[in-house]
C-alpha cells in the first residue's frame, strides 16, 4: 500500500465574516493550497468536501460539488464527494482521502473543509448544532451541546476533585497560542481570572470554556508515495489513522465524561503506526468546551484518568513537555466545524515544514491530531510527521 | 489490490411508510443484510452510511453514528462516516467502501442507505429538495429539481422532435417492473394513455415522469476477496467503479439536457474493466425524472444522441435485449434518496444470485448501476457481476 503524503496546505482566516459566502471561502482555501502544492487545479483526480451543517444552515446539500464548480475545476469533470461524520467531518474526509490513495487509485487528491456558522443566530444556532445529538433521545428534550459538555464537566469535576481552573487552564492555553496565529478566530490573550469570570452558558461552563461559532475553510492536497518520487516533492507523511465509535447518546455510555471512541481511536492510530505516545512532539486535539481538553489529554493517554489537572498545570505551552493545540485550538483558532478538523492537519503541515512562526514548536517532528463527532460519538486520530 | 464482493443485500419495502422512523428503517435493513451475508453485525469492522437530507428533514445529522448506535453494533466501537453526494450518496458510500477495502485496511465493511422522506411535505418538499441544486444561482429564483428536468425534456424534445410518448414509456417499463417486485413503492402497472394524461407538473412533465417521494432503507455487505476465500463464500463481484462530475448549476453546462457526468463516469467504469457494452446484461439507472431516463441511455452509451426515442420503441423490458431497471427504476420501486443507490446493489446481488423471481433478467451476469446527482451534476457508474 501506498504511503500518504501532504504537499500542500492553507487555509483561510477563521472568524466572523459576514462579507464572505460558502463558496468563496472553500474557493480560497482551495487555491491557496494548490499554489502551496506547486500543481494546477486540474491536476487533482478528486476532491473531498467536508461540511457538517450547511444543508440546516445554507439550504446547501451537494458541497462537494459547489467548491468544484465554483473552483473552477468542474470544467475538469474531477470528481467530488462530501464526507459527513458531525464535528469530525474534516478528520473524516481526509480519511477518505488517505484510503483513496492508498487503495491505488488515486495518486493526488484534495480535501477542503468548510462550514459558515454565521449565517444564523439565536434559536437557530442551538437547534441546528443539536442535530449533532441524539434529536430523538437527547435534544427533544431540551439538551443542547453546550449541556451535555456541562453535564460531563459537573460529573468529572465531582469524581476526581477537579476544580474549575483546570478547565479554564485549557482556554488559557489555546488563546496564548492563538494569539501567535494570523488566521485565528480570536487573538486576544486571556487572564485565568478572565477565563473564571466571564458569562456564565451552562454551569460550570462559561462563555471561555466554549468554542466560538465560526466561519472558515482549510484545504490540503494529498499525493501518493510515487507521485512524491516522481516529482521530487518534500511532503509531509501521514503515518496513520485511526478511527473509532461510541454510542451516539451520552446516556448510553459507560460513563457521561468517558470518551471512549478517543481512547480506541488513538490506539488503532499508535498501532498502526509503530510508534509511542512519547515520540509525540505535540497533539491537536478537538477542545470545543475546555472539559473535552482534560478527558482527551486522559483518554488520548496522555494523563491517567482524573490527572490532567497535574499535566495542565505543569504547562502545555508550545515550550513545555506536550504542547498542546499550538494552533489556538478550537477556542481560540475557532471551530467552522466542516473545516476544523482539515485545520487541524494545516496546523500540522506548517509546524513540521518549521513555518509555524511565532507558534514554532521547536524540533517538531511527529503530532497526533484528534477529531472528534458531537459529544465523542466517532473520534478519528492521526499521527503525522516522521 | 483486493477484489471486493457483495455477499449480503437487504432492504426495507419503499414506499409512504408512516409508522417507520428513521432510524427503525435502516436498522431493518442493516439486520437483514448481515442475515443474508451469514455474519454477525458485530465482525463488521466499519459501516458507511449514506443519507441525502436527514438534516433538514429530520434535524438529524451524524447518521452513521444514528445507526451504528441503534443497530446496536456501537457498544463494539465499530466506526462510522457519512457520505453525501445529493441523490448520488448511496452509490457514493458503497465506492467508499469499495476503496477502503481495495486499501487494504479493511476486509469486512457494510453499506446503509436510508431517507424519510415523508416527515416533510408542500413548500417544504420544494425547499428542502431543492437544496441538491445550486442554491444561489437555481433555487433562490424559484428552480426547483422537477422545474430543471422540464427545462432539459423541453429543449431535447425540440432538438431531436421527440414526443411526450417516448418519455412516457420510461414510466410505462418502470411500473410494469415494479409490479413484479415486492418491495417497489407502487406495485401498480400503468397504460400509455394514462402516463401520459396525468396531473402536469412541471410542463411537459406529469405526475407519471416524476419518481415519488419514498421512506425507504437499503444495505449490503462488502467483503475482500480473501475474506471471500477464507470464509468460503460465493459472493458478488463488483468489478470496477467510475465518477465523474459537471457544473453543479445546469446553466454551466455544455447544453441544458446534456449529463456529460454519465457519459464519462460510464466510461471510466468500463475502461476500468476491460468489459464493453455489450456484454451488459441489464441497467439501472437514475431515472427520477422519465426525461433522465432517455438522456442517460444515450450518455452511458446506448443509443446515440437523439436515438433513444429508437431504443425505448423497441422495448426495454426483462425479456428485451437491454432490460432497463427491472428493479422498477425510481419512478416505480422507488426514490427514498440516500437509499436509492445502495438498492441498486441489492437489485444487482438478487438478478446475479437469480433471487428476482417474476422479474428476473434471465441469464444475467454483468450489469451497469448508474446512480446520479440531481440534475446530473456527479453521476457513479458501477459494473457489478463476472
Amino acid at each position: 500500500m501506498s504511503d500518504v503524503y501532504i504537499i500542500g496546505a492553507s487555509e483561510t482566516k477563521y472568524g466572523e465574516l459576514w462579507d464572505r459566502s460558502l463558496r468563496e471561502l472553500a474557493t480560497e482555501a482551495g487555491l491557496k493550497a494548490v499554489e502551496e502544492a506547486g500543481i494546477t487545479a486540474k491536476d487533482i483526480q478528486i476532491l473531498y468536501g467536508s461540511n457538517s451543517l450547511a444543508g440546516s444552515i445554507s439550504g446547501q446539500e451537494n458541497i462537494g460539488a459547489l467548491i468544484s464548480d465554483y473552483a473552477g475545476i468542474a470544467e475538469n469533470h474531477i470528481p467530488s464527494v462530501r464526507v459527513e461524520a458531525s464535528t469530525a467531518s474534516g478528520a473524516a474526509a481526509v480519511r477518505e482521502a488517505y484510503l483513496a490513495i492508498k487503495s491505488g487509485e488515486y495518486d493526488l487528491v484534495m480535501v477542503g473543509g468548510v462550514e459558515k456558522m454565521t449565517d444564523i443566530y439565536g434559536n437557530e444556532v442551538v437547534d441546528i448544532t443539536s442535530s449533532i445529538l441524539d434529536r430523538e433521545w437527547e435534544a427533544f428534550f431540551g439538551a443542547t451541546p453546550a449541556a451535555m459538555a456541562a453535564i460531563s464537566a459537573r460529573r468529572y469535576m465531582h469524581d476526581f476533585n477537579v476544580p474549575k481552573e483546570t478547565l479554564s487552564l485549557i482556554s488559557v492555553n489555546d488563546h496564548l497560542n492563538g494569539s501567535m496565529n494570523p488566521n485565528a478566530h480570536f487573538r486576544n490573550r486571556i487572564t485565568l481570572e478572565q477565563a473564571m469570570s466571564s458569562t456564565p452558558i451552562a454551569e460550570p461552563l462559561n462563555l471561555m470554556d466554549c468554542s466560538p461559532m465560526s466561519d472558515g475553510a482549510s484545504a490540503i492536497v494529498l499525493a501518493s508515495e510515487s507521485y512524491v518520487k516522481r516529482n521530487r516533492l518534500d511532503g509531509i507523511r501521514i503515518v496513520s489513522s485511526g478511527i473509532s465509535q461510541d454510542y451516539l447518546a451520552v446516556h448510553s455510555r459507560k460513563s457521561v465524561y468517558s470518551i471512549e471512541s478517543a481512547k480506541l481511536a488513538a490506539r488503532d492510530a499508535l498501532r498502526r503506526s509503530g510508534r509511542s505516545l512519547k515520540d509525540i512532539s505535540f497533539v491537536e486535539l478537538h477542545d470545543s468546551y475546555s472539559i473535552y481538553g482534560i478527558l482527551l489529554l486522559e483518554e488520548l493517554g496522555f494523563a491517567q484518568p482524573g490527572k490532567a489537572r497535574e499535566l495542565v498545570e505543569q504547562g502545555i505551552g508550545i515550550s513545555d513537555p506536550l504542547p498542546v493545540n499550538p494552533s489556538g485550538g478550537l477556542k481560540a483558532k475557532g471551530n467552522p466545524l466542516g473545516a476544523t478538523g482539515v485545520g487541524q492537519f494545516v496546523e500540522a503541515y506548517l509546524q513540521l515544514k518549521g513555518k509555524a512562526g511565532q507558534r514554532q514548536v521547536k524540533g517538531a517532528d511527529l503530532c497526533m491530531l484528534h477529531s472528534m463527532a458531537g459529544t465523542g460519538t466517532t473520534s478519528i486520530v492521526h499521527l503525522v510527521g516522521e
